[in-house]
């Protein structure tokens, strides 16, 4: 087992919920069968290399705080190694069975983008040999369009168009190294695909564009044989004042109107839901009934804040209702839950980096197991198939089977002077969920 | 001239922004060119029979304070008549070329719709009087779907087949009457149309059934020969926890799904957009570019507060905002400017009635001036123009020509070292808008 | 047992965590011991008259909704009378100790203050009957300063003096008649005491005025003999635009200035606390700390809205962190726990009162016993100590001392370069929360 | 003149409101007189050193894009000296009356704050040479106690001694190096004064650790014979996720509880403002009724974003607003405007640092001029002052006058049916506004 980094912590193990020991498993067993297949396939976690090894714990008014063994390296491609090596180590030790990158995160630029993809290469070596002997497949990858100053004004929606042959190429590269690591997905999300002020916007080209650049990314996924979902990932706003992946409807509206909905999925995060003014569940089942639900990212923000915080879940009920929808979704892979998840700029100690994770990681275990006894238990679910009954005889049947129209409905009602509604139960419906934790 | 509910009140005419008189136009001047053609026919103002005439100024904690004379009259239907008189009384005063209404505001409800539509029916025929004698015309109908007990759980998208049968039933109705009344558009605003809690909502089944109603809505439409336009109108929450028509993005991935696009468009609000997150414009612009934008609500929210205040527009950045999308569509009609826009509690006098028709008039107005000297200078549009030049010839003009792919982008963009951008002066930009002002 | 409204349903008993009876606690056990004394001296649990009974399901865009048998009588005073029944039926059946009420709650205005006087005087004699053969106290009285459009511009600090004088006249009858029922506490919540607009707001002369209504409040208790609490009650907006009461650190504030703060404390609640963009908790705490919290109102809001909710507490979280804070307190009397919480529109049924406040008694109850599992525990109170210890000894006793300044902090760490922090685990300390749930 | 690092840029100079020149002011015109004094003695801008030069346009999501000449200076003094020249030219070229910084703006840190300390010395012998040739003043000086990891805990309110010390030790020499450059005010922004989670906070020692700082400060100022205002700003959140000092309110109660009322008054920000959920003008007016207003920093918040953005004023309204206060203040100084405002991230160019600023003293201009009119007018004071007018003789005046108590109120009052209001008329009073715009 690799242990170069941090050489105190040990292989996290499940150890039940009466354990006292910080670096175990309290109720994340991955074997345990939940709703007849092992935990670790309803979760699959993954791990997010730009968050848990990358972080540094800087925000817009302080300096990074994170202590990490590898910051003394100051080579940057024998840090960039380093780095890889440190992720293995955890990855290995939390038993996490995927991972998660930005092309940008895991090797330096060069002074072009031919510099800068051989250096890729060189880590993506590295990755391919690690995989051989460490258990842990690639969830994702992901071109970084948003970091460097040449994205300032986008990147598929830059104003410039060398903007967008750059970004155009990038993708290209990252789409092909993620198909050399066997990802099971590639992801977008568009950081800088939006604007700050429409004085100096073009909405329609931009969108133009972005599609442009969506269809020359399927296009070259088929070519090259790349079998993995496509995904897009909704955010309102944040770095830009208005992200044109706002959320999943608008991302709907998107791909339908340009006639990529059949080649594109949703990966929905809990953060950028509640940014967008809709609970997490609300955009997974939005998702999920419109057979859009590709991937989750698995974090949670603070309510009373307008800013991405993407903390490590530990919120029981935001977990349960999350796997509730993936019940009912059927599982979710080839997607995962992917910890976009980052430590506190006070929780500095490499320690911190297992502890956040063991927390995250048992909320969703104990999330599982609670929706699964609420499905189990069925109380719920009959409320609603029974609250919507009206819909499967007579006039209602009529309705759904499209044997009704205005006039016949006209006829139905218009001496009707006792419309009977019941109780929606909300109350008893939320303590109801409680009883289950 | 109708004189009998505001006798202190003279007929409003422009007379200048010198003047000092309340009762005055300052800026809206009705027959004055404005690129082209009237402002009148710019603007298309319209007055909301619910918000002028029937708002009372009740809030959550407090009983209504508006100070009108026929509250004195305590039979309904001749209470609804001394309303309509009062309605046209204003709208003959203010110069107001449109009105709108919901059923349920102009006529009381009976036991049974029958009766309700009697009602309806006899008030009805007292406006196409009234019309033959004032000069103004019917903006939009709409039914009112959202304030009647029955609707708690919804009305197309309600758990129950009758409360759905009586909303088709109330729907078909009011597009009757719309259409008697030769109104140029027709809207639904879905206040209960989305979900208190996902603990007992079905979603599917609810938008599957709020797609019947629409198709069926338009198919009715057809049927009787009404050609106006087919309204949407989004808004992100409020009354209900979340309502499915969110906001424009929303609506139109809502409409490509149920193959609805082509059937309806979208009546934006400037407070509804701020609630989802969204500035007026955005809205706005997004509805243009995707041919969507069907007419306006003119109004203004509270930036601080998170529900909808619907106060009469004065900013000028907002009606500036709202006049240059509208001059670069080449117009609104058949839509226009509907002041769903209610006097603030502690505004009860009648007075106060023309005294925010006359603010806001003003403020379109001069919005509409100010955005026509923007137009006319060029230098805001020119530099729009320039800033996304590199689209119109080069790599630029392949990539817009469909004649890129990611390998032709890739050997364009691989060893070029210096990405050169220009700065997006947003600064500079808001300064030059102020010099129009 | 009063069994007149809700002859369905019976006394409320413990039964236990398995128990499927809806209409049984699972969690609060009234006798049961906690830190040392029962449960029910630390929840010190209140029916809110206005919400449970009251409150009629009405919101901005729609009609009351609530299914109540009293909605049939018609005379004003009869169902005044009945209502007080019904409230005293609910509080026997939920065993509930305490109950509040509003002065215009409990009986309808007259033509002038005498005439309402005496009608209020009617019901209160009502309810002193009932409390002979109820077991349940009055927790607080309070004035309804905000319903009746004289207070359109405010109550102590409205613009008019006439107003002014009715606010304080009418507050002097609440608070007698608050102390002729042994209340133990008179609450103030300013709903009007804010501004709409600064353009015609004289903020000087209202803070004043609101100054002096409390000066003559406490000195009129005082004079009556009334020994308990005076509260305000913070509220940062709605229905105002803005309310000179918007929190615990505002009023404190103001109470300082001038000269109140020992003569009031603080009426806590949560969904007021989070539109002003704190937690509860930390509304709680502040006051905690600074020796001003009075009482709680129990509800909670929906994050994702701006506007006050006032939800039955289901969410344990919030549950746990009040509870943990009134322990530390050393409990809430001579305040208490308020059900300030109505149903949703949906729940309208009569059982929907009972079912709802099982579910908030049930999670405070819960909460409570969470709480005292981690006080006992002490592994996070442990880990507050130590994180502060550096206080307690050396250079950080100093301080504390007052024995530190400026310069003989330069000398002590002049020339250090090693200040080490420890890493601040809060991830970890949430993981440990949810292992006592 | 200097002319090193904007060789393109003039000396700004007053051109009138037609002039089509960028490099222009069109309203600021520093020596017109106004209410009787020039304007720039009204306005007294300062440039905020770390904006204006320092600020590189990362975010949390991407790299620095500014393009400044000074940033190939590789070694940190020498680079560090190459700004403070730039920010003379730029303030020379400008003609800005002030200026401001923080300690670690202007000069690097050492290995011990004794090397600091002397790296700053440096860079103030500099400051303090270019004074005597620069036609500026210093208008507030302070010490950066939130950019350094070691403040992640926050700094007077750290949980560790040594970190109170460091801050302790820092702010002595940083009001030393104010005072020896004139400083007419130092000020105290508390940005990690607050919390992340009430889990691990002591709430009480930190307030009263603040508190011991601050009486520190106030100590040393006299000491040293500062005669400078000592400042405290107010911001909600961000970077942390509670701040202390939320508010004007939070502040002044936090003041008057540990008797440091009489030492501090209040500089107050637009955009901290709107975070906290208040207008900057209501902001202004408590710290003016309370005699707590001190200086501004003068920017601009978007009310759709949950962060601080920081952006140029350019909104008239808010310019307005802000400069009807100071006039109604009777002027700011020994205060002054602090232009706390950043480029965006896409306004790049070193022209913009002038095009931004020019933007802003415009707007401001512009607004101190409406101001001005609205005053010189008298309807909309003379309209305030009736509304209250009530108070000035009669019951009124008898409650003002402390000569009303409850029962002498109820007296007058008890028999009166006839409570007559007048309206509001704030639409009127919005439209009155515009009319001087």
């Amino acid at each position: 087992m690799l242990n170069e980094f941090f050489p105190n912590v040990p292989k996290i193990q499940y150890e039940g919920p009466e354990s006292d020991n910080p670096f175990a498993f309290k109720f994340y067993d991955p074997d345990k069968a939940v709703a007849g297949k092992p935990m670790k396939d309803h979760l699959r976690f993954s791990l997010a290399y730009w968050q848990a090894i990358l972080s540094d714990g800087a925000d817009p008014f302080g300096a990074g705080t994170m202590q990490r063994p590898w910051l003394s390296i100051t080579d940057p491609m024998e840090q960039a190694k380093a780095r890889m090596r440190a992720m293995f180590e955890a990855v290995e030790k939390l038993g996490m069975p995927f991972f998660c990158f930005h092309d940008r995160d895991i090797a330096p630029e060069g002074d072009t983008l031919r510099e800068t993809n051989r250096n890729l290469d060189e880590i993506v070596s590295l990755i391919k040999e690690y995989m051989q002997h460490v258990n842990v497949k690639l969830l994702w990858g992901t071109a970084c369009l948003f970091k460097h100053p040449r994205f300032a004004h986008g990147a598929g929606t830059s104003c410039n168009p060398d903007v967008f042959a750059y970004a155009a190429a990038e993708v290209k590269k990252a789409m092909e190294v993620t198909h050399e690591l066997g990802g099971a997905n590639y992801v977008f999300w568009g950081g800088r695909e939006g604007y700050d002020t429409l004085l100096h916007t073009d909405m329609k080209i931009e969108l133009d564009n972005m599609a442009r650049l969506l269809h020359m990314a399927a296009d070259y996924a088929k070519e090259i044989g790349f079998k993995g979902q496509l995904l897009i990932e909704p955010k309102p706003k944040e770095p830009t004042v208005h992200q044109y992946d706002y959320d999943v409807g608008n991302i709907l509206s998107f791909l339908r109107g340009y006639g990529l909905d059949d080649r594109f999925k949703i990966n929905v995060e809990q953060n950028h839901a509640i940014l967008a003014g809709h609970s997490f569940q609300h955009e997974i089942r939005l998702a999920r009934i419109n057979n859009m639900l590709g991937s989750l990212d698995a974090n949670q923000g603070d309510y009373l804040l307008g800013w991405d915080t993407d903390q490590f879940t530990t919120n029981l009920y935001e977990a349960i209702a999350v796997m509730y929808e993936v019940l009912h979704a059927g599982g979710l892979a080839p997607g995962g839950m992917n910890f976009d998840a980052k430590l506190r700029r006070q929780s500095f100690e490499p320690d911190d980096i297992f502890l956040s994770h063991i927390a995250a990681m048992d909320t969703y275990a104990r999330g599982l197991e609670v929706a699964d006894r609420i499905i189990n238990d069925g109380t719920l679910d009959r409320f609603v198939e029974e609250r919507y009954a009206g819909y499967r005889s007579g006039i209602g049947k009529e309705i759904v089977d499209g044997k009704a129209d205005f006039k016949k409905l006209e006829d139905y009602i218009i001496d009707k002077a006792d419309i009977q509604n019941r109780s929606g139960r909300r109350e008893w419906l939320e303590s109801l969920i409680n009883r289950f934790i």
